[in-house]
């Protein structure tokens, strides 16, 4: 594999910095955008820098050097060296970790560094909510306190390493960070805190292969995907998911069945409890941070999908609905919630309950299904809590805007206020092509009602598998969307960016627009790459016609120079 | 000119059909779509077709042959043959209009075919709104009615013809149709109705020429949009604007103050009611449909401005602010409002009354300046009527999730549920290169809650012109932020296109997706236009993990086959 197309160079007049922590020996990293100066009648008034929010990790750090042969700095080992917490084992535990490890015909495709996993030393209660409930506050938590504020000075917020930790004790915050996968930097999802987006990638069986998968990663965190699911359902999905956490500084998600099915040549009857669980710890072992289990579809659902226009949508729904039917037994992942949760807890894995009903069109929205899955969904919540294991709390999917309030509302009621975690939704069916601009309008609202983190949703959607290009895409709506809902909540460091890009346009100053804009590559090159020195005006008006140029001629503010 | 680049053929699948009127001769094109069979097991059951609302009129009529050189057939010509409200003029009554005509140099820009104005006979009342008033149910409303029924039966609607002559007559609609532009088909405005859109067009001193225009107007409707304002500021805006006018399907808006400061070559201090009063009978008598006018923006709100962090970004409202400032008087839009009303009326142009004001940033949203500006707004809306002249209210702009609301409240008080009509609003100030999508997400909560029509926004928004591939851009999000309002207020006939398509999506009928999409060009491209086959699945998902068709076997339905 090539390097250099995975490193991502720095924006423009940015650099990394970090903040330190006050009670733990964590260094916070994120972005510092230098302004320029604005230049008023000759006299020249500094505009300083802004922190922004970042989630590249150290591939946007100048003074790290990235191999992608060997992963990312293992930043959060040093963190729990000391710990007597953990376990780290001289063998893999799952089954079909040591089979892939000693087929000789993986070579080529296998990640070249070998890390042995860290397992929670028996009886110990390691997740970041029983240590949350025992009043203990946690590097990461302090981490994502200070990441949330851009600064470690918490005079003008309410979020406090101490608010932090009641969030995640209570179950409405949860800090993704499984022992195994510490290179991620830590964050937190929940309704008081910065909406957060999460990206999917993943081959098919029909394309896409590890090194597109990687750089696809890569690219994501460096364009703000807060998440990465990896929904690999082609080949060599153990060895993707490697290469793909072992370069993600952000948690990574999966859905473990997607696997289990290609354990089983993709017939869904064959699926059994010993297997999944196998999967399980062999993802869990590899660092997965959260998966999504569908263990809210019973036996019972399955009549209320047949008033539906477009059945079921959700691959894992479908998937355990067919293995309930042709087995007629009930949902493994529910009869077997508890060993699930006992897994997960000893890796500090979150789970994210799976929607498998969520509607896949206007007319399916809110119906008997989607709400009696919904119902289940929280009693499993309560169950997870009881392991101590962190949850989210899947969400649909196609609605309409008037329809949206009631899939929050009742999230809260029935979920106890454990973090949702929607997909959209999506405010129509008749834009395949535009569905990344359908689901943003659909996400900014759910964000702005309470949900807590944003799956993305690319051009692609209903058509095909999103490239590179998709992908951006898909995560600049949804940065937006987040980004428009953090506003609306007042999140105490929404507005500062959103100000000072505006005083730069207001002031000509276009390079700094362009810096402190979610996509400065693509805002350049609209405006045009050679044009960029400080005009007073753009081409969408002309020189007569700048209502910015003209107001400050009728204002008493002065001629901007330089 | 080459003619062939303008003619939009139609809609694959598609074909147009004409619907007829009960009480007048008309005919009311649409777009109708056939459907392909759903076949399972073997057995065949039609889909029948499903209609469509259409913006492209005649381009797409593959029995009209269009020439771009000689416009498009003068359809509401023939409505008013025998009506004895208008005089057909034997020269412009504008001193600028008959200044072009005669200079010679410009023939090469001229539009090859003239047509003589007409104009209310002396005493007339010949507005949408005058007739409404009195009772009569003009062609146009009985067009607007089986338009946005998409039928001409009247049984499952509350839009009947004697339905929108109310609307129209209480101001709650418009119908934007001067007897000069008889080319465009009639549609209507209000929030009874569906949400319209419309594209801005027109070039600048720094780029784009008539051709290029032209182009890009006749796709605009092609492509969905309801009306069309030519914001040209170049050269040659008088010819521009023939072109487009005569070749243009829809309702078409201009802001005259942009050609008047053409006139006095950029100064603003040199506008003249004079040349502005010339500049708008000139355009009323070539066709313009209804005209953006900043009367409401008084000298005593220019201070209301200082606090604000970007100013005034109006162009209309930076020109009079500038304009009241060096002269020392209040804005002559204003003082001449019943002068101007007095002109409109006679060639039933509406008004939209501009906000000047209107915040250019978050920070700016729901000030003093801005909602000051809208009280005058109110009572100008209040004069205009008593001429009879229709009025849309003209509205932000950038304004955060959470304000929106008060936005359209305050309009409905303030302005007497006058059509509004508003820009984005745009959600954040952080994505240059993707405000279609920030204005979006705001169009779609604005027009769920009210709002009769959405200004689009297109990526270049802050950074350049539009190219025509930016308008498709713009186009689509407003069309999703329409539609999904649409849904929302549960308009009569919005949702059976989204079932429709839902139906095809979970029967793997490829081609009936596509054809009823809102670009089915783009989603065949997406979908890689060498598998358009009617296969079981996508490469999103592959064939092992398509939901669609587990769930399809978990059900009762049948297999579907072909």
């Amino acid at each position: 594999m090539e390097n250099n197309k995975y490193i991502c160079k720095a924006f423009n007049a940015s650099k990394k910095i970090y903040i330190e922590g006050k009670q733990h020996k964590i260094k916070v990293g994120m972005r510092q955008v230098k302004l320029t100066d604005t230049v008023i009648e000759g006299k020249r008034i500094s505009n300083g820098s802004i922190n922004i929010y970042d989630t590249s990790g150290f591939f946007t750090d100048s003074n790290v050097e990235i191999d992608i042969k060997k992963g990312l700095p293992r930043l959060r080992e040093s963190w729990h060296k000391d710990d007597d917490n953990f376990d780290t084992l001289s063998s893999f535990t799952s089954k079909y970790s040591n089979e892939q490890l000693e087929d000789k015909s993986l070579k080529e495709f296998r990640f070249p560094i070998i890390n042995m996993p860290k397992r929670a030393k028996k009886g110990k209660e390691i997740t970041q909510m029983a240590l949350a409930k025992k009043g203990i506050i946690t590097p990461e938590m302090e981490y994502v306190a200070i990441r949330e504020n851009l600064s470690n000075d918490y005079s003008k917020t309410y979020i406090t390493p101490e608010f932090v930790r009641e969030e995640v004790a209570n179950g409405r915050a949860v800090i993704p960070c499984n022992p195994n996968h510490p290179e991620a930097e830590p964050m937190i999802i929940g309704n008081k805190f910065l909406v957060k987006i999460n990206t999917n990638i993943g081959n098919s069986a029909l394309g896409s292969d590890i090194e597109k998968e990687v750089e696809k990663s890569v690219w994501s965190s460096r364009w703000g995907g807060d998440t990465l699911m990896d929904l690999s359902t082609g080949k060599h999905i153990h060895q993707t998911r490697e290469w793909i956490i072992r370069n993600c500084p952000v948690p990574m998600g999966s859905v473990p069945i997607y696997q289990a099915l290609e354990k089983v040549n993709g017939i869904a009857e064959n699926l059994t409890w010993d297997m999944y669980k196998d999967t399980l710890i062999e993802q869990c072992e590899q660092g997965v941070d959260y998966f999504t289990i569908h263990a809210g579809l019973l036996k019972k659902h399955i009549p209320m999908v047949d008033k539906r226009l477009t059945g079921i949508v959700s691959r894992g729904g479908s998937i355990m609905a067919k293995w309930m039917k042709e087995n007629n037994q009930e949902n493994f992942l529910y009869t077997h919630f508890d060993d699930i949760c006992d897994i997960l807890s000893q890796y500090d894995v979150a789970v994210s309950i799976g929607d498998g009903l969520r509607p896949g069109s206007i007319h399916d929205a809110n119906d008997d299904a989607q709400f009696g899955e919904l119902e289940t969904m929280g009693m499993l919540c309560k169950k997870a809590w009881q392991h101590n294991v962190q949850v989210l709390i899947e969400g649909p999917g196609h609605v309409p805007l008037h329809k949206i309030k009631a899939n929050m509302e009742k999230e809260i009621t029935e979920c106890h206020n454990a973090p949702f975690y929607t997909l959209g939704p999506l405010t129509t069916d008749i834009a395949p092509g535009y569905d990344h601009i359908t689901s943003a309008i659909g996400a900014a609202m759910i964000g702005w009602l309470g949900t807590a983190m944003l799956c993305y949703v690319t051009p692609k959607e209903h058509l095909g598998l999103p490239n590179k290009e998709d992908v951006r895409n898909g995560i600049m709506a949804y940065k937006i969307a987040a980004h428009a809902a953090d506003i609306a909540k007042n999140h105490p460091s929404a507005m500062e960016r959103d100000n000072a890009l505006s005083k730069a346009r207001f002031e000509f100053r276009w390079l700094d627009q362009f810096n402190l804009s979610i996509d400065p590559e693509r805002a350049m090159e609209y405006y045009g790459v050679e044009k960029i020195k400080e005009t007073p005006f753009c081409t969408m008006c002309g020189p007569n016609f700048c209502a910015m140029r003209i107001s400050r001629e009728v204002s008493n503010k002065g001629k901007i120079t330089e």
